[in-house]
């Protein structure tokens, strides 16, 4: 799909000089790169341009899609991802794909049938104990898709020195993932004392007028130290996917 | 005004005993209290509730119309303040009440006859070069209250260790006032450093996704630090009035 | 931690007149002051920075972590608290901890070995009957950390003379907590009447245009009288810590 | 226009009687009560319908539309009003016709040919100096329709005093405008202590977390004292519109 | 309570003249005009001052204190009302109070011993069927205030000629309720038919863009037709309570 | 109803006449075209004003009003469609009218006794398998109204060769309603494409920053590509009432 | 662009019969259809694929940019419009294309220089004289793109008689496009009276509780009347962009 | 500052051997790396951090302050910035620093007085003409830095082709910024067709419903294309500073 000019020039070239059919060009060109199975189109394509195949958000489907959608994707893929999934889905995809497994922190389902090299180093650093699920979910997607992971849990600002403590692990990383809920403080301080690329990613852990994982979100987009980009409230997977696309760069 | 039983009960006894008129009892129990000027109704009795005179916010009065309450005040009080004041508002008061004093950058005008004596401690903490103006306007408020202030600038947690290395600073403290905009993340650092009471002043410096001191705002109530009590947006007079009745306290 | 200036310059001494080890030196600046057990870093040293232990806020934290980090606590101290804790979780925890105690209406778990003798005054007013949740944690806070506390309840502007009526025991106080939910209008009222810090908890009591406690929110951050420290919608809790803070101050 | 079912009856009957030409039952049926000036539909009937003449808004049109719809009007009425108009508008509107005048701080024009005689009693009460425009503009709207008005002026809730000291004004009412920005506590004080209709306006008068008006105006509608009706930020006019629909009652 | 200048005389006057003991004189200016249950101030004086006894929001508090606040209300008046109750509160009371009814649809307890004459004309109109829950919560307040009251259904603007051959009930109105969700704007169609006052209840009623309410409630305060009335979202009580002030107006 | 001029001049002629008596002039001109049910006004004529009957929407009634309703239209209409209908209410609706038949996945009740012809095209394009149910909302309203419906599912932006693969449906519709949650990109990408009337659907599918469609929903509207009519969040039901109108021009 | 299968089927053949040179193949596959001016990509192509060329929004761009996007827009089309601009802009236009003119009122620059036919109907209706600059903007949309307009002014819903003695107008528009401020309740009623598509815009024109536009804006969207198409607030263009469309269907 | 663990041991151990004073040892460890200007702490240490020296955000300062605090800065430093600077203060600095450039539309104020060799390769892309003044703030940011820099601009997705056609610039980069406004869905088309890490900047450009910026902040949190990082409203400036930062990564 998307050919680029040299790709069209050289089948043009082919069907010229009667190398391709005008049939297998059509094809080649229209190689739709995903398989209609009904409520969805599968983007099997989509590891080739993106590097790793569609990730299923279960969260807004029924069970019974999910297990559709990994079913089809287990056909192609020896490693997918499901995120946000009960435990119900787990175990109705469980009966289908025995080999999978699921963080129950996290809520994430995993087949990891071929696993990746673990590389570089992402390090995720989280304010608090309830930002647990958001960490784990990040954790389990960086994982899967191949790279190196450390956790530093419960390093929140209302204790700086915890962080401080721990500079060194910091120091290794390569990318860092910052994951807090409530004042959303943390990514401001760990970006002021490092200089790699930082992720941060909001919760809704809070009450009142945390609206949710608003008041971490305009925190993060606000930093006073320069150079964080933000993702979704709770959306350790998003944070983890760019992460990876990071941590893989000249390696 | 409102007198509790004892003085109520003091008063019926002098009536009965006629050693007060009904006159002047009903005089003593209806003490207003304040001088009515037309436009507003000066609270002359304010300060022995209070503390404090009442403060002309000049924000939202025509300058005629703060000169003319300045000018009724200056009658029955020794020391007045006015916030948010235009320079223009200072000319026209400065040419009735001729000893006024105008600090420009926290835009508040200083009548201050009688010196109160500085006690105690307060701290004015702030993030970033242009929190200034709200700086200064908890200064001089916290100032002619009778406090003793000092000023610890420009150590947001971009550079955390900006912070600590004034640590002392903060520890000489009886009251802490912290001022910052953006990612408003201060507080909670100073209030996971120090055991005093933290006061937060949100400003609204920033930009975009600030929402003129929402993200601030937002994050100082949710610290995760706790103990800290939040004014409005760019309130420095407000935090300095609560500082000082903080400060005041036990000496 | 955060050793200061004085304190590293006599570690240092020590060290060059070989009466400190660099072993002990090393462990007396690096003093972690915290004790790691996995899904938390237990902050042991805050009560000595912030003068209490770490409270444990036990909403968006499963009740087997909250017991973990409460017996972890429980070694090192007497005195430790739980907030917004389920009955499911409080009976998990007398399992492990059987003196603790549970206050149903404030949701708060209680461990007091030894209690603080009871200084001061604190006083919390509320607005309504709706309100109690949010004073029962704010007093059990006040209490554990050892001070005397008061009750002014049902006392909402709406019928202004049961406010007054009580002008004594807002005139005993040292720190006053009010806590209002729906229009918010309480803490203007209290803080135009008696000369203390006043602070603000509004409540998410009300419906409709209340949206959750952010216009009882907006109202105190708006308060036309002065001085007033807002916390966080139902933060009975930071409330509490605040005033025990000030209260504590010059006794 | 909208005959009810007796008139449409009576004029079917004269037209089978005869005594009513077709024409002029279309025109009885569709008399449109109003006058097409081309960017404008003069309602003239409007005050029949709903007891006053049209009332131009002048925000958001230009002068010229003001002057042009103004002079339409006054083709027909005695008395007309235009709210929110700038002096340049005046001043246009004046050339035309000459006996209007204007309400500089209520920014009103006026034109009153045959005053209407001043019925019952509408109590305008404001908490600060700063809502007196609305306060004019209330004012104004009330006193042109045929209301007695009075004014109680600063009485906020930070000095709850200087409200209680006028109760005998408010007694008087029959219906009460209370005006107030900031956290606009105001009504619900004066709504519970007398039993008369309370209408209230927020104002966009204050800063920073008042949102032009959004916490005034959040804050009356969840006020704790029932039966408020609440108006638009800064609509003096809607109020006076409403409190004099009232007054008219059983006069 | 809050005796005027002329009853404080006179009290005043009687301790002088020996015919008032001074207890009776403190008793007779603190007659505190509430009871105190512990959990709440019944507020028996609040008919004196406000018409009617303290109505009971029984949303946000346990069954148990709405049982115990009614309890104590119903030993000093006959006529009580409790809004917002579930069916579980009301079979509760029931046991104590066996003479009350329940409006299921409205949510309303009703104790109506003495039955009030029902006066004036309070028509409450709404937009569609999904209103009929604060319309019933209207209607019974309004009822047990003694008013007379007629119910106008389902009149939505989608279908403006439902509204317009129900203009014979608007015109025989003293004052209108206008009960609307979604767009909300029924209220400005109804308040520019009629020379009435019109109070607008926007309702919760909706999805998606509704917000909750917030939709109609911009709509009611931004009516293109002057002179409403607005309460919070799906606030009957409040409606029909402001209703009932006015309608009582020259009677 | 509202009759136009020639309708009512007609009349009023055969009045004159005395081809009409003044009883049918009236039924004539006060045709009211509903049917009062109590809970509701039927509104049987909306069909001849809208082309369809009155739809149901079955969220925020009772399942015994949606039955009542049902039964009621189901007297005067062939098809008729209930959306948001729980399958309790598809339950009690079957009892009464045992014909109906109901999508599970788009919640719809549907009673199609007639089938009217299906005509034109009208595409229904959604971004992912979570936005099917607001996808079968539309498409059952589209059907049932008489149009032919083709979907195009999991075509979001995410992978837009998905999308251009299939251009030529795109080419082929008559209307197109584009269905999306999350970013709402899609839309845009589809109006820039084909030149044919667009309808966006925004719907609440995601998390954290969407606010329950808020985010797609201000996406829409703000669309570069020009030409986009939005509907409410997850108003299929609109989305496709708006379609059939436009389909049906020139037909 | 975006040759569909056919014509690279096409293409293909014609390289293999040699009918075309590769060269000719790749532009034919690549004709970009946009002129690159550096500060732009002018979009010749549009009109093909959108019936009309690009349509300049002048707003946010600076006088000189608008002025070298229409000089290069127009070597190439007949008529091109710019909104939103300024009568500087204009000037500065005139100067280069002198033909253009300028709609004052509607912030317009229109060049038409072979006009089209006007065809079907469009109708424009509004609420109130403010609305007017939306409303031109709106028909020198229409007129330009080739549409019959007709205007409906000031038929606000505050009497709504205005807009019943217009149904004829109404009934005559194959489109209708309604614009509203304040509370946005007219596109409900008007689409509760006629079955052709409505288009409804908001306006910002109110104040206060408007919240620029907010109001009407969620009014529209929550319309109780089915089958409104919403576009952004004060988005006059992209009604008439919209309306244009499907006008154009079937003629 | 900071010093590791193996920093602090060597110190002590230099300490101990008498190699080094107790005062130098106390410089070394409160090395505090900042010079006082009193406006301001300048953080010279932050280059060797974070890899830059201070940048110095104008918006919020006094052209004074941005004048002293470049001053300073520039005695440190070979290269530095100031971001939102007007051409006023443009002059003034150039008075100081001769060397300084501007760069107007990005209102970027330029020292490089020893440029960095440009490296890898980011490439920023914008949606609208509209949004280059963001666009030539992260330019400039990117290449003081040293990143090599490529421009795409006016690519929206209302004309995909226009974006697809430049893919292979897309495929060059080694970090790509996305620049948009109004809709802002420009950045899930890109990060759906490259694999590359993509931060997205949602900018103010657009009206109504954009809300300033809102809507595309929303629109790219909310992305269904994973791997997105955000920045603040307008930030093209921390955009750049993430892309220096990832685009540096091993090379």
């Amino acid at each position: 799909m998307f050919r680029d000019k040299d790709q069209i020039k050289q089948i043009l070239k082919d069907v010229q000089a009667n190398k391709l059919s005008i049939e297998n060009a059509m094809e080649d060109i229209y190689d739709c790169g995903y398989h209609d199975i009904g409520i969805a189109k599968i983007d099997h394509n989509r590891d080739r341009r993106r590097g790793f195949p569609e990730v299923v958000l279960a969260e807004g489907k029924t069970s019974e899609q999910v297990v559709k959608i990994m079913e089809s994707l287990a056909e192609y893929h020896s490693n997918i991802l499901a995120t946000r999934a009960e435990p119900e889905t787990y175990e109705l995809v469980k009966q289908i794909i025995p080999e999978v497994k699921y963080n129950k922190l996290g809520r994430v389902i995993i087949l990891e049938r071929r696993p990746l090299p673990r590389k570089g180093s992402v390090v995720v650093v989280c304010a608090g104990t309830s930002d647990l699920p958001v960490v784990e979910e990040a954790c389990e997607t960086a994982l899967i898709m191949g790279n190196e992971v450390k956790k530093l849990r419960d390093v929140g600002v209302a204790g700086v020195h915890r962080l401080l403590d721990n500079l060194d692990i910091l120091h290794q990383a390569r990318v860092i993932i910052v994951v807090a809920g409530m004042d959303g403080a943390l990514p401001s301080v760990v970006a002021g004392l490092v200089d790699k690329p930082v992720i941060a990613v909001p919760t809704s852990v809070g009450y009142g007028a945390s609206f949710n994982g608003l008041a971490p979100l305009l925190t993060m987009l606000n930093s006073c130290a320069a150079g964080i980009g933000v993702v979704n409230i709770d959306n350790g997977f998003g944070a983890a996917y760019l992460a990876n696309s990071i941590n893989k760069m000249g390696i």
